[in-house]
Protein backbone atom coordinates (compact mmCIF):
# COMPACT_ATOMS: atom_id res chain seq x y z
CA UNK A 1 0.00 0.00 0.00
CA UNK A 2 0.89 3.42 -0.89
CA UNK A 3 0.87 6.18 1.87
CA UNK A 4 1.04 9.84 1.14
CA UNK A 5 4.56 10.98 2.21
CA UNK A 6 4.52 13.33 5.25
CA UNK A 7 8.37 14.77 3.49
CA UNK A 8 6.91 17.32 1.88
CA UNK A 9 4.88 18.89 5.50
CA UNK A 10 6.98 21.82 7.33
CA UNK A 11 6.01 20.31 10.81
CA UNK A 12 8.50 18.40 12.88
CA UNK A 13 5.96 15.81 14.18
CA UNK A 14 5.17 14.95 10.65
CA UNK A 15 8.77 14.67 9.49
CA UNK A 16 9.72 12.80 12.93
CA UNK A 17 6.30 10.64 11.82
CA UNK A 18 7.62 10.17 8.42
CA UNK A 19 10.45 8.31 9.80
CA UNK A 20 9.35 6.54 13.15
CA UNK A 21 5.59 6.14 12.11
CA UNK A 22 6.10 2.94 10.00
CA UNK A 23 5.02 -0.18 12.06
CA UNK A 24 7.56 -1.72 14.01
CA UNK A 25 9.54 0.98 13.69
CA UNK A 26 9.71 2.40 17.11
CA UNK A 27 9.61 -1.36 18.68
CA UNK A 28 12.46 -2.10 17.16
CA UNK A 29 14.53 0.98 18.59
CA UNK A 30 12.72 0.14 22.04
CA UNK A 31 14.63 -3.18 21.80
CA UNK A 32 17.77 -1.67 20.86
CA UNK A 33 17.70 0.68 23.90
CA UNK A 34 17.30 -2.63 25.68
CA UNK A 35 20.57 -4.19 24.59
CA UNK A 36 19.13 -5.86 21.84
CA UNK A 37 21.80 -6.34 18.46
CA UNK A 38 20.85 -9.10 16.07
CA UNK A 39 18.44 -9.75 13.36
CA UNK A 40 17.38 -13.21 15.25
CA UNK A 41 17.36 -11.47 18.83
CA UNK A 42 14.49 -8.92 17.31
CA UNK A 43 12.89 -11.44 15.07
CA UNK A 44 12.56 -13.65 18.23
CA UNK A 45 11.54 -11.10 20.17
CA UNK A 46 8.55 -8.92 18.36
CA UNK A 47 7.79 -12.05 16.35
CA UNK A 48 8.07 -9.74 13.02
CA UNK A 49 8.11 -11.57 9.96
CA UNK A 50 11.85 -11.79 8.63
CA UNK A 51 11.08 -9.75 5.46
CA UNK A 52 9.14 -6.93 7.09
CA UNK A 53 11.98 -6.93 10.01
CA UNK A 54 14.36 -6.69 7.20
CA UNK A 55 13.36 -3.87 5.29
CA UNK A 56 12.73 -1.87 8.67
CA UNK A 57 16.44 -2.26 9.98
CA UNK A 58 17.57 -1.34 6.64
CA UNK A 59 15.37 1.84 6.63
CA UNK A 60 16.54 2.46 10.07
CA UNK A 61 19.87 2.80 9.48
CA UNK A 62 19.24 4.74 6.02
CA UNK A 63 17.92 7.37 7.96
CA UNK A 64 21.22 6.90 10.63
CA UNK A 65 18.98 6.04 13.49
CA UNK A 66 20.93 2.33 13.85
CA UNK A 67 24.51 1.70 12.38
CA UNK A 68 25.09 -1.53 10.76
CA UNK A 69 28.85 -3.13 13.02
CA UNK A 70 31.63 -4.24 11.47
CA UNK A 71 31.62 -7.51 11.93
CA UNK A 72 34.44 -10.11 12.79
CA UNK A 73 34.78 -13.04 10.11
CA UNK A 74 31.71 -15.43 11.18
CA UNK A 75 30.01 -13.00 13.04
CA UNK A 76 26.69 -12.09 13.05
CA UNK A 77 25.73 -8.55 12.11
CA UNK A 78 25.21 -5.74 15.06
CA UNK A 79 22.58 -2.80 14.99
CA UNK A 80 23.33 -0.22 17.65
CA UNK A 81 21.84 3.29 18.30
CA UNK A 82 23.76 5.88 16.73
CA UNK A 83 23.43 9.52 18.66
CA UNK A 84 20.13 10.19 16.61
CA UNK A 85 18.84 6.89 17.72
CA UNK A 86 19.94 7.37 21.05
CA UNK A 87 18.03 11.02 21.07
CA UNK A 88 14.96 9.54 20.73
CA UNK A 89 15.07 8.09 24.72
CA UNK A 90 12.26 10.73 25.06
CA UNK A 91 10.08 9.82 22.81
CA UNK A 92 10.08 6.05 24.02
CA UNK A 93 9.78 7.54 27.60
CA UNK A 94 6.46 9.76 26.78
CA UNK A 95 4.91 6.78 25.18
CA UNK A 96 6.03 4.37 28.11
CA UNK A 97 4.44 7.10 30.49
CA UNK A 98 1.28 7.52 28.43
CA UNK A 99 1.28 3.80 27.87
CA UNK A 100 1.60 3.23 31.34
CA UNK A 101 -1.35 5.59 32.25
CA UNK A 102 -3.68 4.93 29.96
CA UNK A 103 -3.34 1.31 28.59
CA UNK A 104 -1.85 -0.22 32.10
CA UNK A 105 -1.09 -4.07 32.87
CA UNK A 106 -3.99 -4.77 35.65
CA UNK A 107 -1.33 -6.37 37.79
CA UNK A 108 0.53 -2.90 38.01
CA UNK A 109 3.40 -0.87 36.50
CA UNK A 110 5.30 -2.60 33.86
CA UNK A 111 8.93 -0.91 34.30
CA UNK A 112 10.26 1.25 36.58
CA UNK A 113 12.73 3.83 36.03
CA UNK A 114 15.41 4.50 38.35
CA UNK A 115 18.29 6.28 38.39
CA UNK A 116 21.31 4.74 38.23
CA UNK A 117 23.69 6.54 41.15
CA UNK A 118 21.02 6.31 43.64
CA UNK A 119 18.61 3.96 42.74
CA UNK A 120 15.18 5.99 43.24
CA UNK A 121 12.51 6.33 41.02
CA UNK A 122 13.09 9.07 38.23
CA UNK A 123 9.82 11.57 38.61
CA UNK A 124 9.60 11.32 34.81
CA UNK A 125 9.72 13.73 31.61
CA UNK A 126 8.66 16.92 32.10
CA UNK A 127 8.92 20.40 30.51
CA UNK A 128 11.46 22.17 31.99
CA UNK A 129 11.27 26.53 32.16
CA UNK A 130 14.83 28.14 31.26
CA UNK A 131 15.16 28.27 35.15
CA UNK A 132 13.91 24.63 35.63
CA UNK A 133 10.32 24.67 36.85
CA UNK A 134 7.59 22.14 35.32
CA UNK A 135 5.20 23.37 33.02
CA UNK A 136 2.31 22.04 32.02
CA UNK A 137 0.23 22.03 28.37
CA UNK A 138 -1.35 25.43 29.78
CA UNK A 139 1.92 27.00 30.63
CA UNK A 140 3.45 26.67 27.22
CA UNK A 141 2.56 28.88 24.23
CA UNK A 142 3.66 27.62 20.35
CA UNK A 143 5.78 30.84 18.32
CA UNK A 144 6.16 30.39 15.04
CA UNK A 145 9.94 30.41 13.83
CA UNK A 146 12.14 31.11 10.76
CA UNK A 147 11.21 27.36 9.40
CA UNK A 148 7.58 28.76 9.71
CA UNK A 149 7.44 32.07 8.08
CA UNK A 150 7.92 32.60 4.43
CA UNK B 1 -4.01 -4.69 4.99
CA UNK B 2 -4.35 -6.51 8.03
CA UNK B 3 -1.48 -5.94 10.71
CA UNK B 4 -0.56 -8.20 13.13
CA UNK B 5 -2.05 -6.54 16.52
CA UNK B 6 0.53 -4.71 19.15
CA UNK B 7 -2.56 -5.62 21.76
CA UNK B 8 -1.57 -8.29 23.18
CA UNK B 9 2.25 -7.43 24.02
CA UNK B 10 2.81 -6.53 27.73
CA UNK B 11 4.58 -3.36 27.30
CA UNK B 12 3.39 0.44 27.86
CA UNK B 13 5.47 1.28 24.07
CA UNK B 14 3.24 -1.12 21.96
CA UNK B 15 0.24 -1.12 23.75
CA UNK B 16 0.70 3.10 22.81
CA UNK B 17 1.83 2.17 19.32
CA UNK B 18 -1.47 -0.09 18.95
CA UNK B 19 -3.25 3.13 19.24
CA UNK B 20 -0.99 5.82 18.33
CA UNK B 21 0.76 4.40 15.33
CA UNK B 22 -2.00 4.22 12.64
CA UNK B 23 -0.90 7.03 10.04
CA UNK B 24 -2.07 10.62 10.52
CA UNK B 25 -3.37 9.59 14.22
CA UNK B 26 -0.57 11.80 15.84
CA UNK B 27 -1.07 14.44 13.11
CA UNK B 28 -4.84 15.13 14.35
CA UNK B 29 -3.99 15.52 17.66
CA UNK B 30 -1.42 17.73 17.25
CA UNK B 31 -3.69 20.19 15.03
CA UNK B 32 -6.44 19.66 18.31
CA UNK B 33 -3.53 20.84 19.97
CA UNK B 34 -3.57 23.77 17.80
CA UNK B 35 -6.87 24.26 18.14
CA UNK B 36 -8.50 22.55 14.83
CA UNK B 37 -11.95 21.07 16.04
CA UNK B 38 -13.94 20.03 12.92
CA UNK B 39 -13.87 17.33 10.01
CA UNK B 40 -13.32 20.11 7.68
CA UNK B 41 -10.37 21.81 9.40
CA UNK B 42 -8.47 18.71 10.02
CA UNK B 43 -9.17 17.60 5.76
CA UNK B 44 -8.12 21.09 5.29
CA UNK B 45 -4.78 21.49 6.86
CA UNK B 46 -3.79 17.53 6.39
CA UNK B 47 -5.19 17.17 2.93
CA UNK B 48 -5.99 13.44 4.06
CA UNK B 49 -8.87 11.51 2.46
CA UNK B 50 -12.34 11.83 3.37
CA UNK B 51 -12.99 8.52 4.47
CA UNK B 52 -9.47 7.91 6.28
CA UNK B 53 -10.00 11.01 8.11
CA UNK B 54 -13.40 9.48 9.23
CA UNK B 55 -12.01 6.24 10.58
CA UNK B 56 -9.27 7.95 12.55
CA UNK B 57 -11.49 10.15 13.80
CA UNK B 58 -13.87 7.29 15.29
CA UNK B 59 -11.30 5.42 16.28
CA UNK B 60 -9.79 8.43 18.91
CA UNK B 61 -13.13 8.69 19.80
CA UNK B 62 -13.13 5.74 20.34
CA UNK B 63 -9.91 5.06 22.44
CA UNK B 64 -11.12 7.81 24.77
CA UNK B 65 -8.48 10.53 23.34
CA UNK B 66 -10.89 12.86 21.34
CA UNK B 67 -15.01 13.81 22.37
CA UNK B 68 -17.00 14.81 20.07
CA UNK B 69 -18.55 18.00 21.73
CA UNK B 70 -22.82 17.82 22.00
CA UNK B 71 -23.50 20.35 19.00
CA UNK B 72 -26.46 22.93 18.64
CA UNK B 73 -28.62 22.63 15.79
CA UNK B 74 -27.45 23.26 12.37
CA UNK B 75 -23.58 23.62 14.10
CA UNK B 76 -21.04 21.36 12.82
CA UNK B 77 -20.01 18.25 15.21
CA UNK B 78 -16.83 19.45 16.67
CA UNK B 79 -13.95 17.16 17.98
CA UNK B 80 -11.76 18.17 21.26
CA UNK B 81 -9.01 16.44 23.85
CA UNK B 82 -10.27 14.38 26.79
CA UNK B 83 -7.84 14.36 29.87
CA UNK B 84 -6.31 11.41 27.74
CA UNK B 85 -5.41 13.36 24.89
CA UNK B 86 -4.21 16.10 26.74
CA UNK B 87 -1.16 13.74 28.55
CA UNK B 88 -0.26 12.94 24.56
CA UNK B 89 1.23 16.27 24.77
CA UNK B 90 4.98 15.00 25.97
CA UNK B 91 4.97 12.46 23.10
CA UNK B 92 4.23 15.15 20.47
CA UNK B 93 6.71 17.64 21.91
CA UNK B 94 9.37 14.59 21.90
CA UNK B 95 8.69 14.07 18.30
CA UNK B 96 8.94 17.49 18.03
CA UNK B 97 12.18 18.10 19.31
CA UNK B 98 13.73 15.08 17.37
CA UNK B 99 12.01 16.53 13.95
CA UNK B 100 13.39 20.01 15.04
CA UNK B 101 16.95 18.42 15.37
CA UNK B 102 17.35 15.93 12.89
CA UNK B 103 14.88 16.80 10.13
CA UNK B 104 15.03 20.51 10.42
CA UNK B 105 14.14 23.13 8.08
CA UNK B 106 16.99 24.90 6.75
CA UNK B 107 15.83 28.60 7.08
CA UNK B 108 15.79 27.63 10.99
CA UNK B 109 13.13 26.17 13.76
CA UNK B 110 9.77 25.49 12.94
CA UNK B 111 8.02 26.66 16.14
CA UNK B 112 9.37 27.92 19.49
CA UNK B 113 7.79 27.06 22.60
CA UNK B 114 7.86 29.89 25.17
CA UNK B 115 6.29 30.36 29.01
CA UNK B 116 2.87 32.04 28.91
CA UNK B 117 3.38 33.31 31.67
CA UNK B 118 7.05 34.70 31.31
CA UNK B 119 7.41 34.61 27.56
CA UNK B 120 10.74 32.97 27.88
CA UNK B 121 11.58 30.27 25.43
CA UNK B 122 11.04 26.43 27.76
CA UNK B 123 14.04 24.24 27.88
CA UNK B 124 12.26 21.53 26.64
CA UNK B 125 11.38 17.92 27.50
CA UNK B 126 13.81 16.32 29.97
CA UNK B 127 14.13 13.40 32.60
CA UNK B 128 13.69 14.47 35.82
CA UNK B 129 15.06 12.77 38.90
CA UNK B 130 13.36 12.35 42.38
CA UNK B 131 14.40 15.52 43.44
CA UNK B 132 14.28 17.71 40.13
CA UNK B 133 17.96 17.36 38.34
CA UNK B 134 18.25 16.49 34.83
CA UNK B 135 18.81 13.11 33.66
CA UNK B 136 19.93 11.89 30.42
CA UNK B 137 19.64 7.85 29.14
CA UNK B 138 22.84 6.97 30.50
CA UNK B 139 21.94 7.66 33.73
CA UNK B 140 18.13 5.95 34.14
CA UNK B 141 18.35 2.02 34.38
CA UNK B 142 14.58 0.48 33.91
CA UNK B 143 13.08 -2.47 36.55
CA UNK B 144 10.64 -4.59 36.11
CA UNK B 145 7.86 -3.58 37.87
CA UNK B 146 4.71 -6.37 39.00
CA UNK B 147 3.24 -5.73 35.31
CA UNK B 148 6.20 -7.59 34.09
CA UNK B 149 6.62 -9.95 36.70
CA UNK B 150 4.93 -13.17 36.55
Amino acid sequence: MKHKSFEDMNCSVAQSMEVLGERWSLLIIRDCFAGLRRFGQFQKKLGIARNILTVRLSRLVEEGILLKSPIAEGAQQEYVLTQKGIDLYPVLMSLMQWGDKHRPNPKGVRLYFVERATGKPVKGLRVISEDGRELGPEDVQQVAGPGLID
